[in-house]
């Protein structure tokens, strides 16, 4: 069944040990796009200056992705250009252009609004609650966040979250919106401020997914998923984005939701971070086959599978 | 089948968040011994000062310990001091008083040099080396060391790690061990310095296993075991050394070493760690039943297991 996401397209400059790139294709929803393309209907909403090409377009819509909610606006596409020194997890932010994206203004195709599955990347909370609001065949939603938005706008968050049924983020993030250093219990207060799950990103180490009591029926404990210990970090730039691309888009193409799905989605979700890190931007993403991203699945499974 | 384990014996005043204790019972081989007496025989080599009295021989003795290699010399038992603050995974030293420790000479009973196993915890590599020269019929040696010794005794470590079959070290001494910040390359670097295994431990994240090739027969994937997320972390400390108590114990327990060993050993080492932490010191090690070891067990299998 069909996805719609809402973030952003960008053009990135990124450096890492293994080079420098200028100007590639990034952006939160340009990563999530090409990830859950692997498993379901994708439908991006976002939006773009003059300087994005038929070309950049093409990536998407190769990859069968509905483009229709891409809005042409005048001026630049936003820009970011950030370098990964000794510590791949860290990224230094070189500069941030908004441009276009200052006043990004989310407009859903009435084509798109049957869709069952709606993800709201890393955009302003108020814009996040606009878009659920609007989409009212959705049966689920998955968002993500950052410590700029817990930070600057918790009131408006919190009202977010009450609209999200999963939310995804990373470690610091959860702690930062739980307002506790012990990870497991910033878990438990975020779940109390809305969301039926949270899935916790640990970057190298895999992922976390905890319930609220009751959630989809699936019981409390939670599940992790591992990541594999990858000897080739190009580029870690995308690689959450990928996550909930691979997660939600499993999500999205299974009949049911339920614990067993759950996981497998947690697990999928770490396949496609590790693939999108093996390049420089979305290059890996652009040319996978199920076949590759199956086997890899099976090896995520082996890396932590007692008999 | 026994294991011998040498190392520190200590006393421990700890703060955190959740207290204050001093002069706790602690030390690298105390944590050691207790974790691995619920799977096998343990004996212990280290020195103790005048001030370790037989209710403290008598914590070791209750759980079938062999002491008969803690040396009682002049002086004070080894004093350690320390605070963890906001972050649990990092202690902030406040006092490290050596005292007996500083001349410690490890003397392994005559009676000890039967065992097959021995574990080598976290003292200068050059004592590593000796006991393990004088351990004619072991099979099998685990090992540990610190960034302390990476950075001033490279050389004579590089002859110790000829000697160890598994090294158990966590992430950041992988790292400065192998001179590479990407940690799977970090871990072939230090196994091609000899060890046939490397465990890094990754604290709250749990722990992976690379493999050299041909070792053991195993085949040269890694193993991920994952750590349980704990709500209430008392106290951080030990929690390397149970771990190392757990795999190395389960491990000693086992007639043979094959890949599913390994991978139980490695659950069962996060699952000794993260008993330790429950309580100060090494209070919940005390006093455990192997039932509630194997129902953790599972809980950690249940928290990674696909069907």
């Amino acid at each position: 069944m069909s996805i719609v996401v809402v973030g952003s397209v960008a053009f990135d400059s990124i450096t890492s040990p293994s080079g420098k790139v200028e100007d590639v294709l990034g952006g939160a929803a340009t990563f999530f796009s090409l990830a859950a393309s692997y498993f379901t209907q994708v439908r991006v909403v976002a939006i773009v200056g003059e300087d994005f090409s038929a070309e950049h377009e093409g990536v998407l819509k190769k990859r069968g992705v509905d483009t229709r909610g891409i809005e042409h606006a005048k001026g630049k596409t936003f820009r970011w250009g950030g370098q990964y020194l000794d510590n791949l997890n860290e990224a230094k932010t070189d500069f941030t252009h908004l441009n276009v994206f200052e006043n990004f203004q989310p407009h859903i195709p009435a084509e798109y609004k049957n869709s069952p599955f709606l993800f709201l990347a890393n955009i302003h909370p108020d814009l996040q609650s606009a878009v659920r609001r609007e989409m009212q065949a959705v049966r689920l939603t998955g968002g993500d966040t950052m410590n700029y938005w817990i930070d600057r706008t918790r009131k408006e968050l919190t009202e977010t979250l009450k609209l999200i049924d999963l939310l995804l983020i990373n470690d610091a993030e959860a702690k930062a919106l739980g307002g506790e250093s012990n990870l497991q219990r910033a878990a438990q207060k975020v779940l109390a401020m809305g969301p039926q799950a949270l899935v916790i990103k640990h970057g190298e180490y895999g992922a976390t997914i905890f319930f609220r009591e009751g959630a989809f029926g699936v019981g409390r404990h939670p599940f992790r998923a591992p990541a594999l210990p990858i000897e080739e970090v190009k580029d870690p730039t995308g690689a959450g984005d990928s996550f909930a691309g691979g997660f939600m888009g499993y999500i999205a193409s299974q009949g049911q939701l339920n614990r067993e799905v759950l996981k497998r989605a947690l697990f999928y979700g770490g396949v496609m971070g590790s693939f999108a890190v093996e390049r420089f931007g979305t290059e890996r993403l652009q040319s996978l086959t199920r076949d590759e991203i199956d086997s890899r699945f099976q090896i995520f499974r082996e890396l932590t599978h007692l008999e």
